[in-house]
């Protein structure tokens, strides 16, 4: 199944849905399972006040009654859809399918950390072989497809980042990679955009990206079910205004999909809803290949048995506050 | 104002509550809208109906609805509360008094920078002293006052941070400072446990602390109103198992709280009920002092105006996977 989040308009309440079976639009579960139960007799009311219950605008809280009940229900939902809960697909807003909360992001190939250190003149840390790279993203920057890329005032260097993103089903902590699996809802297209100027400033403080990241965060269109896909074998496709850019295969991960759940789960509790990106494939970003983005461009992320994740850059922001620097403590003694 | 989140058992619904006037215990907001709807003429149904909606478990979601409806509607539950309505304090479980959506932790103290990297040969990088370092934080990694803190089967060297953190009680993206503190709600205690010897390891992979950090961090026991405090002046104290380790105050910021609200801002959004960090006052870590914890020690936290933050370290896991090291790619050249 295909499950994401989308309204009919810019206004609307947002809602759950599924891709119909023949692809001919987005089925809105709510309105799906009105229908349903007012054929079995129950009132408008009494069905939407527990169609709303069942199929709530976030993934998170609709995944924390179970990945199982979830996708049972809006199974039996889209068996029998009728025209009113279709919504085209050319109609409607998107949303990031997944509202996590939190939103972790890998480095698990190493094709990207050695394209990437290279351009900066160094070697891949001896740390990468000894456990998967990740830093946290910001869950208030994702957007959905279509969706526009805010450009921040502070960066003169934008880039995208191809990646696919798992979500996970349901709770877990201490995990093995062989039970890391039964934990994954599904996979989706991420483009991790970065503002590469500021990554290098940020380098230099040595807490992670921030800034560099945390404006514009591309999930989408929607999730695809495990059952649906070889995590081992996706092929990625980035397109920058029609031309492709980059090409690569989730088959060349150092760290696999299973072992970064297992790892991130280590001492720690990992939730439903929450997203794990894989990091970008090699070669799968501007940086790596010497090129930029600039405002205006449109940037396409496919993946195999996803789809097609596409964002179009926006114009440069002008307002902001620069920090005025510091003067050094004058009795330091560093 | 000091606002919190509690429930009456481990197993109950959380709650908004508000410290009693006279500190007699926590006044569960929803029980007393409920007294105070009923004794104008409503049924108890539908005066809880309404109540709840009200004061939702989730400070987030109550926020979202606007800081100064909540405030207002809190003082009118609370000028009138019976005893129904009051938790005893020592019978309370209190929760994380802020459930953000993003979880920022800044390092806003020089002395604590310089005492740090003075303690890994390094001196503080000149990036310090021109904009705010900050990182993100898991906000599923946050605990309550009294609540244990999990020790991860990863490491050996477990240590505490003396910090305050701001609660954001409305939207705002590119802010001056001077326009920051109109979007902060108020002021709580926080303690960011950090393990010493991942935070080393995660520092060699350039992508900032996650595994060092997103076992456990505690914030509480609740939040005061910023109107009742001066965040510019407040004295800080540690004790471990009573004994007092660290003490500073907030007036030694070299970054003001106004400067990381407008920087972090910066070119996004800050939203209702995130968490702002301050960072480490100077010599507010083991780390400075040449001091680990130990398993069952007790930390304590005491921020005038807000309360005392307490948190009992617990036993190390021995479960959870270790990844098991790569090969570095024979065709690698660098």
């Amino acid at each position: 199944m295909r499950i994401g989040r989308a309204a009919r308009s810019a206004d609307a309440t947002p809602r759950l849905v599924a891709v119909a079976p023949e692809g001919e639009g987005l089925v809105d579960l709510v309105t799906a399972d009105v229908a349903l139960s007012t054929r079995r007799g129950a009132t408008h009311e009494a069905a939407t006040r527990v169609a709303e219950a069942k199929f709530p605008g976030s993934l998170t809280t609709a995944l924390d009654r179970g990945a199982g009940v979830l996708l049972e229900e809006a199974s039996a939902a889209l068996a029998s859809f009728d025209e009113r809960a279709l919504i085209p697909l050319e109609e409607a807003v998107l949303l990031p399918p997944a509202d996590p909360r939190v939103l972790r992001c890998c480095s698990a190939f190493e094709e990207h950390a050695r394209n990437g250190f290279s351009r900066l003149g160094q070697s891949v840390p001896a740390t990468f072989y000894e456990f998967p790279p990740y830093y946290k993203g910001s869950p208030a920057s994702l957007i959905g497809h279509r969706a526009p890329v805010r450009w921040p005032g502070y960066t003169q260097s934008m880039d995208y980042e191809l990646e696919f993103a798992l979500v996970m089903g349901s709770r877990s902590t201490n995990l093995h990679p062989e039970d890391a699996a039964s934990h994954i809802f599904g996979v989706t297209v991420m483009n991790d955009f970065s503002a590469r100027d500021t990554q290098s400033l940020e380098a230099g403080q040595g807490l992670g990206p921030c800034k560099a990241k945390d404006f514009a965060t591309a999930l989408g269109p929607w999730i695809t079910t495990l059952d649906e896909l070889d995590i081992h074998d996706l092929p990625m496709i980035a397109r920058v205004n029609g031309v492709e850019w980059s090409r690569g295969s989730s088959s060349t991960m150092t760290w696999l999909p299973e072992e970064l759940v297992a790892y991130l789960a280590y001492g720690e509790e990992l939730l439903p809803g929450d997203v794990i990106a894989s990091g970008t494939v090699g070669n799968g970003c501007g940086l790596e290949l010497g090129k930029e983005l600039a405002p205006g461009d449109v940037v396409e992320l496919e993946i195999g048995g996803i789809g097609t994740l596409t964002n179009q850059i926006g114009q440069p922001e002008t307002s902001g506050w620069r920090p005025v620097p510091r003067r050094q403590f004058a009795g330091g003694t560093q």
